[in-house]
């Protein structure tokens, strides 16, 4: 017989279907969590990461509920209409300020509305796939953000008040993008699954050159991993 | 001339068209903001309060967003379709622990919301009706959530991460019940056009008898204020 336990704690799982958040549904599966994951609509030009996180969640046998969510609430951010992605930068130039690509209070609410799921399914686990590291500067993924939000859940819920404490996991918070892909590939993530691209064709091809694309490619040259991403034809730095 | 700004501040201000918020509201616009209301459907069986919103937003003039949230992520609350309201309950009943009406994180996405919204339009001003006194036990109603919650907002966002800082305003938040009355009385709040019964029946009359229901009551009644609640026919005690 296996041995494992019989009533697995259940988790809510921030899924966009991105890389960094299918190695999270991963480590969740893997630490005996039960995942409910959770997708956001939110207008983003880049829709079809919506198919890959039902992929994903798929691969991994988990319930997946798409949310959607009011697009007037996040407006001003190149993801969500305003002005090109930025494409070609540098590492440097990613990290020099908070990017075009920021979306007003995108992970606030993501999490909030993951506590609300968290608290009516009686979990109190909630994973994130936020990164400090390789970040592409968004104040929404720093550890001071993710502290202060879960204080903030702690008082702001009936179970945080009254002592069963939630916890906002942020297993990659300090990992590189390519030890991030070394763990999900031991852990059997299929990257090819995932979407990562800002700003990919009508045919779900990656474009290769936005940050995302950046930090991404940069990552399987780092882990020494082959890159399953199908990028659309063209320049590629 | 009328001596008036002629740049009014921008503001979001959450109504739900209920007696404390038509008072934020009317606070927001004596303070020469130019407000956005928001207001939220998700699930509550007392859908009846939008059409409220939609009338105190006009009587003061301003505009109105409603944002459908999906009612998922806010079960298990009495107001959400588990159970019954309360109804009957001394003001030492309902203080005695967090009720059955208690919906899961509730404000904080409210609030999460509100400031997406406020960073879209450029605005670092949001206004909520929460109340530490005549509260009926909700966390989410508490002054160390809110300030939990302002930090946490200028954590997680461009502006507040630059030093442009955001403000949640909570000009209820010490002020009983009549007070408030009187205060909104004395800004030409007309609180006939409010909804505050948690349950009210199919014409939209209150029930007179949930906890909401007898905090308006007793709050008219102690500031010696008519009260215009259109109430339905029935035992009121």
């Amino acid at each position: 017989m296996i041995d494992r336990p019989t009533s697995p704690r259940r988790a809510v799982v921030l899924l966009s279907g991105g890389l960094d958040s299918a190695t999270v549904l991963a480590i969740a599966k893997r630490d005996g969590f039960m995942p409910l994951c959770l997708s956001f609509e939110y207008g983003q030009r880049h829709r079809v990461e919506l198919d890959a996180a039902a992929r994903v969640a798929a691969a991994f046998e988990s319930r997946l509920r798409l949310v959607t969510l009011d697009p007037s609430c996040f407006r001003g951010s190149a993801l969500t209409g305003a002005g090109d992605v930025p494409r070609g930068r540098s590492e440097s130039e990613m990290s020099a300020e908070i990017p075009e690509t920021y979306v007003p209070a995108r992970n606030l609410v993501f999490l909030s509305m993951a506590l609300g799921t968290a608290e009516s399914i009686g979990s109190r686990d909630i994973f994130i796939g936020v990164n400090a590291v390789d970040y592409s500067g968004y104040p929404d993924c720093r550890p001071e953000f993710i502290s202060a939000f879960e204080e903030t859940a702690n008082l702001a819920t009936k179970a945080g008040v009254q002592g069963d404490s939630f916890r906002i996991h942020t297993p990659l918070l300090h990992l590189s993008k390519s030890r991030i892909i070394q763990t999900g590939t031991d852990l059997g993530v299929d990257y090819a699954l995932t979407s990562s691209c800002y700003d990919p064709d009508n045919q779900g091809l990656a474009c290769g050159r936005c940050d995302s694309c950046a930090l991404r490619r940069k990552g399987f040259e780092d882990a020494g991993v082959p890159d399953p991403t199908r990028y659309a034809p063209g320049p590629m730095q």
